[in-house]
């Protein structure tokens, strides 16, 4: 485990291979696909055993909380190993549901804190009652994931706030003058 | 480039094998290597010399604009292979700078005619004069995206409406009740 997330930290998700592991564990490959059948597998149960994040801490304010939740985010997507591991990996395991359920299960407790995180709000009275907590987490992370990944454009943690503002006050993303 | 595009179609981005395209193609591995230094650069090109989308045309009703505008990537991400390419790439990708330049290159076009659907949504009064038509863009795209890749929630078009509806009139996203 240790040698795989070294080599996911030095090469990442797509370069590394079995042998790779092997050779830094000081083992031969088969004893590695003895326990696990695939890099995936591997990969997945890895990740697993590493706690990545802190508990979420509430204010009882509410912007200041969901800025938290929104800015952790932005901290795993652009300073964490595991920001560019999870996409690469839930891509390789489109094919292959049950391995694609695993890292749904991986990823879950941190989702259903964030999502209390957000329903905690919505109780206070700071987002609808019926707030679809689930689109809400999956909008300011695809956000976050696509700017690093796909847009092309800068990544500033000035999307942060307008990412908050929207889905706290339906305030649209506006261009922010440098001053 | 046929081969590379039906070979992308028949086994994703990151099964895919300069070999299968060679062979699919009936040519050597090395005329291949000739041409295109490595996989990425040719799904690169592959995807540049398919036009993978229609042209945005206007109705001037602002709200049946911008929804037919996620509409349409909504599509690309459930339904088109280019979808789940365009990610696999934009992963492999993440460690070489010039490649990753010429697959926002290669996005651009289309990224364009969307920022000048949004700008004259803005134009019409429908949008604040001062949208960041970019983060307007990454948001939608990436909730799709990511509702797909990771979230494990159903992807159904409903989310196509609460995007259009958080982005134009500030409505957060709220729980549908299916009748």
């Amino acid at each position: 485990m240790a040698a795989t997330a070294a080599q996911l930290c030095d090469v990442g998700y797509l370069n590394m291979t079995i042998e790779g592991v092997a050779a830094r564990a000081g083992v031969g490959k088969s004893t590695i696909y003895r326990w696990w059948p695939s890099k995936a597998a591997l990969v997945v149960e890895t990740l697993k055993s590493r706690s990545m994040l802190s508990p979420i801490e509430l204010t009882g304010d509410s912007r200041a909380d969901l800025r938290a939740v929104i800015a952790s985010t932005f901290q795993i997507v652009t300073h964490s190993p595991a920001g560019m591991i999870l996409p690469a990996l839930a891509v390789d395991l489109i094919r292959d549901p049950a391995a694609h359920e695993q890292l749904h299960a991986l990823l879950r407790p941190r989702r259903e804190s964030v999502l209390t995180v957000i329903r905690t709000i919505a109780a206070r009275g700071d987002l609808p009652a019926d707030v679809d907590a689930g689109l809400l987490l999956d909008i300011y992370s695809g956000t976050l994931l696509y700017r690093v990944l796909l847009s092309g454009e800068p990544v500033t943690e000035s999307i942060i706030d307008q990412l908050t503002d929207l889905l706290l006050s339906g305030t649209a993303p506006h261009i922010l003058l440098m001053l």
